[in-house]
């Protein structure tokens, strides 16, 4: 099982991800509850909406691994939240890898499970943002999916270099790192430099309605 | 498969609640993939929680045509809507018909799975307001699920007129068109005239909690 | 059927969570679908997320008694509201009542289903706040989980219980009872005591970011 690079992977992105939920746990001053809620619900939410879809086993109830990941983190985050100086820049870093991991690896699954390439990136978009979707909502922070920056576009980016690649028969590794890459840094720019798609603008002089 | 009338309605019901959902992107003024995602996650939101619950393969993970319909809608919708004088109304008459239609198709496509009348109405109605409701969280839209004008109502009335008329033996077609016209005309009668049931109402001097 | 403990216990934690929904539909004066739909989505909430993640049949769908008992629950509310003096204390004991009886249920249906014993408890805890959740969002209520008092941890506190003594042979009620009144009366302590874990501080002089 460890040596199963996707595993890995998938274990890592949960890590990042709870890290992230228990980091807006902190935000909101909650107790280690909250602490252990939120980073649970973040780290394993995006695979578990993908298992469900797939009609696979949810990969947290096979497997506990994923679950004392989420409590590990939220622990520590609970100490180690107070030293760090500005914590919304390191929630923001930790959920753009997340984002970049989980894109490419939703739809690796769903085309392991024959699901057709479109299919495969939308379970890869979904993937990578629902766990910060729960994470923000239940939080009252505003989602980042809303914000304007290139957010979601991200995912989508991961995930469509990986589907083409895997399609064309690239193998896994080949076609995973530069996906999760060029995801990370799309985000990345979008974070450093606030990278905006064009926005549709209603008319001047026409109503909001 | 386009020669089935359950598969072309439930083709149908997508684009109306994805031009719903893109309506609503440009409402909130979004990037071109936030009127994918919210066109998205409007349009194939209801069937995939009916899907889910009745444990049947999520359908548009095993055919692209539903997603193909969704970034349409968005598309179309991102170059159309400056030229539509007001967007909330025909936001609205789709969401209408998406209702009366998903109604229907969720209880027939329950019954075909074998639930009881109860729960296929159940069904019917959720997967007619999920989707929407999605919309109308994402977007910080109040949930029309929410309004105090007959909204829900509709979905059930069709749902129950279409599970009653097939309990009965009625073939699907007979069953299935005066049912979808009758949640549609309720939800039309709400929008024009406010139409409400009566609601609860504390009595006067009763405090709040 | 209804010589079965666990499927009574779930009707009976199913009726308590759709009356505090109907509550809840009270204090926003709905109509009486709007009661109908919250005391359903609040009762069976829970359990549907519980079977989906299991990968059982969701128990309203091949059962109707669950879907009677939210609508009568409705029904009973939307008459009797009015002649209750306050209603947010009963709201909150009827919610104590049914996070204990589902944390219990949720977990020795996860257990049932073969789960370790970490997804066990986090199954009972998902079971026990999913529909208080879905009724809280759904009618712009605060989410009694994000109140400061302990709440999650009375779930856990019963999964957990109950579980640890299921791994350990105890029999079915031998475990269950002690588990669901150690749960019940640890929300019943926060509900009249306001108790609350400690929670995390930012320090002084940090900013909130």
């Amino acid at each position: 099982m460890f040596d199963n690079p996707v595993y890995l992977a998938d274990l890592f992105a949960v890590a990042v991800f709870a890290a992230s939920g228990a980091l807006v746990a902190s935000r909101a001053e909650m107790d280690i509850t909250g602490f252990a809620l939120l980073a649970t619900f973040t780290g394993i939410g995006g695979g578990t909406l993908r298992d469900v879809i797939l009609d696979r086993p949810v990969f947290w109830v096979v497997d506990q691994t994923p679950l004392v990941i989420c409590i590990l983190a939220a622990i520590l985050v609970f100490f180690a939240a107070p030293h760090i100086q500005r914590r919304y820049p390191v929630l923001l870093w930790l959920d753009a890898v997340g984002i970049a991991f989980y894109g490419v690896l939703g739809a690796e699954i769903a085309l392991g499970m024959k699901a057709a390439p479109l299919p495969a990136i939308a379970l890869g978009m979904m993937t990578a943002t629902f766990g910060g979707m729960i994470r923000d909502v239940v939080s009252n922070e505003v989602p980042l999916i809303l914000k304007t920056e290139i957010y979601a576009t991200a995912a989508i980016l991961a995930a469509s270099l990986h589907v083409v690649a895997r399609e064309a028969g690239v193998p896994l590794a080949a076609a995973a790192i530069p996906a999760v890459l060029a995801g990370f840094l799309l985000r990345a720019v979008a974070i450093r430099k606030g990278l905006q798609l064009p926005r549709y603008r209603s008319r001047p002089g026409r109503d909001y309605g």
